[in-house]
């Protein structure tokens, strides 16, 4: 793993050894999970909306009142942290070129002022790249929150991407003890929401009585408390572009088993097919596939 | 700061140097807020409660599938983080000799199977110690969760006290921007539910017709998702011992403002008065005093 902390004395960030300790235990990252992080995915060395990323991270920065390092200094410092990843270890084929970047920031330690900002870059691990082949099987399960709240609490941080992460890595344990793979998360008045490390997008092809077929692309309103997804974002501008109708939720988990096809987007996995909810299998066989096929090479497009 | 790593190949625990950096930036305490936590109070080198905060950290590792050191591990190396305090930064007085002791367990390195422990130890900080003397102002805030969910939905972790406390930290800083001190938190369906680092407790005294006046002591119910509180449950059975009735909520909001006083009682910060909920004067000036005076006398005695 290549590290890279922002240090105002240095332009393209400190660099740091991985393998030993950088972090003081007083650090509120460590100590209260209070600070925020986004993981992105570098393909051929160009880290895929990274634009997007930045604002996401900007937007969570304001929800916990963080004063983080700008645009520039996040970007210089992701190039050299990129860079040195593909010197120090060249991808063995462009097939394999794939490297998470992610970036952290916690509130620092207590008492002091400046928080604690680094990117990190490592590689793409098997299991997610395995699953945008194999699908995925995944259970519902409550969230506890109701679709208002994140309006009506902002302090719950619901559109933030937060350090805070051990009920979303529960809810994956969870399921990994059921035999599934995956979750999706549902609010106590029934909706459909996110899963706990993506968005959830779900399409419907409509052939009209002259033949013509329509495509829709639909994924869960955004003011229901979920994270805006990034991947889903970009996919849903390169989905309208390709003729694609576009729609938001609200979504009951009836509309996710009468899809054509469902899945779970996220940067680093991509598109991963959801085989089966709670059991029952999803989607259309006939259209499924290319269907996926279709979307994963709209995604994969994306700069 | 006096700090202890458990580690198998010290029998007292692996002491650190807390100003130095001793996590990786992959630890899952400080990637993910994947851990848990106690805070405890040590007063003349005595940590109190310790039973019952062991007992509780061995809860939340069980809520989060987490393998931690035994309770004979954690002892030895508490012991040792006072002691190694009391003797390099001896007391100026007998009422100044407070420490906050805080046990960590993250889940450790991203795919290594053995969590990061360790013991921390600092002096008590003048604030906390100062509202037990002046009370708080506090404000109610919606926690999202309803009263239920807790049983229906163990993948929330409700009872487990997890490093995730990100939310806890914004709705500290939300009220502090309302000029307040504190928080209580209220569920969905309008029941009284904790402080984000505290439990709640409220008084009634009713003197019958006879003249013999009752002192009860309530505190919302365990089962509606709260962290138990250690130090309510200490005062409880002191109460109970010295003739207090007890009481377990459904609490209203309603039922704090009508109550004779209103704490926030916390293992470190102890019992605080609440002077103002949303700004309304709380308690019954001539019996708010001498209940908050025999309460911290109880308290104070618990070993």
């Amino acid at each position: 793993m290549v590290l890279v902390f922002l240090d105002p004395a240095f332009p393209d960030g400190r660099p740091a050894d991985a393998s030993q300790p950088q972090l003081l235990v007083t650090d509120q990252g460590a100590t209260r999970g209070d600070g925020i992080f986004e993981t992105m995915l570098a393909v051929g060395g160009a880290v895929r909306k990274i634009q997007a990323h930045l604002d996401r991270l900007a937007g969570s920065a304001e929800a916990l009142d963080l004063a983080i390092p700008g645009e520039e200094e996040w970007r210089r410092a992701i190039t050299a942290a990129v860079s040195a990843h593909r010197s120090q270890h060249p991808p063995a084929s462009a097939a394999d070129d794939e490297l998470v970047v992610k970036l952290v920031v916690t509130r620092g330690v207590e008492g002091a002022s400046t928080p604690t900002s680094w990117v990190q870059v490592s590689p793409a691990g098997a299991a997610g790249r395995r699953q945008r082949e194999t699908g995925i099987d995944v259970i519902l399960l409550d969230r506890g929150y109701d679709s208002d709240v994140a309006e009506r609490a902002p302090w719950l941080l619901l559109g933030a991407k937060t350090l805070s992460y051990a009920v979303n890595m529960a809810a994956l344990r969870y399921a990994r003890k059921q035999g599934a793979d995956d979750v999706i998360f549902t609010s106590s008045d029934g909706r459909v929401l996110e899963g706990p490390t993506s968005t959830v997008l779900m399409a419907h092809v409509e052939t009209s009585d002259g033949g013509t077929s329509v495509k829709r692309l639909i994924t869960p309103q955004l003011d229901s408390g979920i994270l805006p997804g990034t991947s889903q974002g970009a996919l849903f501008a390169a989905a309208k572009a390709a003729g694609w109708e576009l729609g938001y939720g609200p979504l009951e988990p009836q509309d996710l088993l009468d899809a054509d096809a469902v899945w779970l987007i996220s940067s680093v996995r991509m598109l991963a097919p959801v085989n089966r909810i709670d059991g029952t299998e999803i989607g259309t066989p006939s259209v499924k596939k290319e269907l996926t096929a279709e979307l994963n090479e709209l995604f994969a497009g994306i700069q």
